[in-house]
């Protein structure tokens, strides 16, 4: 039966993670529903270790920050961000069994149309496309329907009327844009400034298929990263500009070219292959991070995105891919210039000034709105909770209140409704030195659940027939066992005690006492765990322990008391494995 | 204007928040939208500490464990979980204005009712009760329509079939009990043993107020905790056996009397006050966790909840308070003995046997269904994705393939569509000695909102006219500042040096040169940052910087390269700041 032995590497990996705990789809009790992963034991831990890792190298380093918004945001957020009108896929439908298909991808795997020829297409080529190549049902060979276009975001209802439509976020940069001014005001008016979020993000895809790949719900990690567009320069590329990016540009790849051309940050700089620098920084710090998750440089490309393929936002974006055994070349990150398409978006949308001011020698005259809370008429209307709407109008914008007296003829929040009669508008002329602009914007975002799976299929290796996870120290769930070598004369005791002390030291530790050694190694082995710390009968004589290294099997041995600080700079790679004691003779 | 004057607490925390970037109201250029509110670049910082401690403490000590599932789950799990029935408010509508209103907040706000009275009501109570305080619409005052339920979960679709409902989930609790048994098996049959998952909830409310207490989408930290039945001791007592709680006990409560108890937890478990050992055990750790973020015992207590009070899950509650200025006493936990219903619910559900076997000497007899994938009929039937479908048979759970074939005729994954003939179904008598049983789970269950809220309010102190932020360190965003005294001389070159080691050593640091010294201590204040290192002119001779204490405003001075060491034992509680250095005189 050699069908058995196709297994390909998503297979054994999944295989693996389902039955150790890292991934698995969502819902199997209720026959599953696709488009869902878990993140389990093990895999929520390095999960999350892969996003400190952005957090330290995106925001801590660079002292940009992090914000948490919500997942659901109401209708005008997407109308404003051109979500309601741009995202959304082609799908078709079967007349006989009324089975629902993304049509691109019939195209594409039926037809054999490049995604690049059938992103092109509008629905009455991709309809044309369909009945030239006769594509049927594939599940029941009926006849398909027209395409129509499913906007593929998840709708609901905020609170109880129904006119009152939300959707849950496809990515987490709205979250961002929308607070700018806010934002912006909290760093003290800082440019350029990144602001990031990590969080849950929703795609209502057509029909998802591999597992962690294409998913309904995952984690984005959005980084927008606000500049002068009329100083784009990037200060700190001189810190990457050794490093080599292995590009496929646009303009190869509309001759049918995707081999990628290996070129220093400068050079790409340079010859003007980004329009602003920054786009270039971002990508290298990107490429030193997917390298650190143990996926190699030569397994790792950034391709050029033809207008076509571009999100309605972007003006120049580049993909982060990387290799991976079932699928190919896949997405792990987008690269987009979003100019000041979503502040504009939001400026237009809310009636609410997103630009920010830089001083010049020019002298400019604009109009401000300033709002002068009416204390009798608010006391008399309000009574008790006068107060709070005090403390409301100190805070709002005052743009914001305008634009809803003019829309509503009022402004609500917290069930409290004020009224033009509550306040008193005035214009005030402002002369000032300077100018008032829309940041532009350069985005890296990254989709943690393909990062984490691509972090576990590149670890995934096989030693001696046993399966051994060489992830990076640092991403590794469980850091050390503790074992017994065996399970009787006091052995136990002193592990214990040793595990205890390395809970206290802040790792994340596992003691095991069951079965023979070799066992408990192969287990530790195959989950990841980078150093076995075994407690031997010459441990209840000097105090020492041997340190087991997952990836070599060699040994050392050292002193307990020594442990902390060897292990400390061991996890953040001051010290190799041979640092850490003396090599123990193989017995 | 003595109205002014009145700004309470919660409106002093919130204008620092807002304006320092903790947190605010989501969507205020849209007018907002209440229920929704933003964690900012110091606030979301903050709030993951608090959960990351929450980890520390009932997670990594404890060798529990952490999972990550879908905020989207489909219909059936609340189904089963019985969210669908249960999960619902009384709502009554204008007939005028047609706005909608929780009636029994109605009833609590305007007919002064208890909320212990109204929790009591069914609709039609409700209605008599409105009736007879002729309650009108607080708004406009129309006449109330009788009061009918409002399911408050976020209601959507999965994928483009209408009929494939999906809720947001109000719990992260489902999705741990969902891959109850998958977890089982990964954790190698450990129990008990604790799962937990932290993760944004959503809420449908009708009409939230009350800012970060009232959300319709929060982050929810649930801890399931599975034991058996029949061993519901709890090994860990000792550790918490002194500890003392303030417990308001229901029996009291139906008398009147609010007067919490306090009571060691040994004395508690030794009164029969819980039914389970396990549940006074993590109120003792939730006491400590919250006493931790800088709540004072006196201003905790645990509220036994009456049966009509509990969620419809629950055999036992206490609801963990802390008093807040605006509020009163607050929820900022709660503790429910879920016993086996949900394990029961997704069981009778789903068809899945949920049960965990426990060996013993009696034999007992059940029935095994077993599965042979047919591989040629595979084979023909799925091509080259057969290898696919024999890796799904291999996983699968075969009780929920055979549940499928009976609903569906057929078992869907992936577009995969396995019916009947590409399985033989065999079942099989086995005899073992033991038994199986659904486990029991105790529940605590935090929310992280409430308790990033409650830690400022408790931080937010005034020193000298001027807001001081009390966070404790281990809370505490942003951890160091970098100061040189002056902006000139080669200070800040030195002072960026050491802000360096320090980005080096993994902190999170700020480093400011702009003004005078005070005001940025002052800046640094009110954001709550423990430490201020000021380079001086001394520095420059000697390599000494000055540490300031943020609460003491006392000042030492130490070497900088003894500054890695000090800090590490410092942000850990070992050290305090006396510790850091040598006293400096005021000037």
């Amino acid at each position: 039966m050699p069908i058995m032995n196709v297994a390909d590497k998503f297979e054994k990996v999944s295989e693996m993670a389902r039955r150790r705990g890292f991934f698995w789809p969502s819902y199997e009790i209720y026959g599953g529903v696709s488009g869902f992963i878990n993140w389990g034991p093990l895999g929520s831990i390095m999960k999350r270790k892969i996003e400190d890792k952005f957090r330290d190298i995106f925001l801590r380093r660079l002292n940009f920050y992090e914000i948490e918004s919500p997942i659901i945001a109401p209708e005008r957020v997407f109308k404003a961000s051109g979500h309601v009108d741009h995202f959304k896929e082609p799908m078709v439908e079967c007349t006989k069994c009324r089975r629902k298909f993304r049509a691109d991808h019939l195209l594409q795997e039926i037809a054999e149309l490049s995604s690049q020829e059938t992103d092109r297409m509008g629905l009455s080529e991709i309809w044309e496309e369909i009945e030239r190549h006769s594509i049927k049902c594939p599940d029941c060979g009926g006849e398909l329907s027209e395409p129509k276009y499913f906007l593929t975001m998840f709708q609901t209802t905020i609170g109880p009327y129904s006119e009152s439509i939300g959707y849950g976020r496809p990515e987490a940069a709205q979250g961002i844009f929308v607070e700018f001014k806010r934002l912006y005001e909290q760093v003290r008016e800082r440019l350029p400034i990144g602001f990031a979020q990590i969080g849950h993000a929703l795609r209502n895809e057509i029909s998802p298929r591999q597992g962690p790949i294409r998913l309904r719900e995952f984690t984005i990690i959005d980084l927008e990263f606000f500049f002068d567009p009329e100083k784009p320069q990037c200060p700190l590329l001189d810190e990457v500009a050794d490093e080599k990016l292995r590009l496929v540009l646009a303009e190869n790849r509309l001759k049918g070219d995707e081999t990628p051309i290996e070129l220093k940050v400068r050079d790409i700089v340079a010859k003007g292959y980004v329009m602003v620098e920054w786009h270039a920084y971002f990508m290298a710090l990107a490429k030193r991070f997917v390298a650190s998750l143990g996926i190699p440089d030569d397994r790792q490309r950034f391709i050029e995105k033809h207008p076509w393929e571009r999100a309605h936002y972007s003006a120049q974006g580049f993909d982060q891919e990387v290799y991976l055994d079932r699928w190919g070349w896949v997405e792990v990150a987008g690269f987009n210039y979003r100019t000041d398409y979503d502040l504009k978006g939001h400026m237009r949308e809310s009636g609410v000034d997103m630009r920010v001011f830089k001083p010049s020698d020019k002298e400019t005259v604009r109009v401000e709105v300033k709002i002068k809370p009416l204390i009798q008429n608010i006391g008399r209307a309000f009574g008790e909770r006068a107060a709070e709407v005090l403390g409301i109008l100190q805070n709002i914008n005052p743009q914001a209140l305008l634009t809803a007296f003019n829309e509503n003829g009022f402004y609500e929040v917290n069930g409290l409704k004020i009224t033009p009669e509550h306040v008193e508008v005035t214009k005030v002329e402002v002369r000032e030195k300077g100018k008032h602009f829309i940041p532009h914007v350069i985005e890296p975002s990254f989709g943690s659940d393909r990062l984490a799976y691509a972090a576990l299929e590149y670890a995934y290796s096989v030693k001696e027939d046993r399966v051994v996870l060489r992830l990076p120290r640092d991403i590794a769930p469980i850091q050390l066992a503790v074992l017994p070598l065996v399970n009787r004369d006091g052995l136990p005791e002193k592990a214990r005690a040793v595990y205890k002390l390395l809970i206290n030291e802040g790792y994340m530790v596992e003691y095991d006492e069951s079965g023979y050694i070799g066992r408990r190694y192969a287990r530790f082995d195959e989950i990841g765990v980078p150093l076995c710390i075994t407690i031997d009968y010459q441990t209840l004589k000097d105090e020492t322990v041997t340190i087991r290294d997952r990836d070599t099997w060699r040994q050392v041995r050292t002193e307990i008391n020594r442990l902390p600080y060897l292990l400390h700079d061991f996890f953040r790679y001051k010290i190799n494995f041979e640092d850490l004691g003396e090599p123990v003779e193989k017995q």
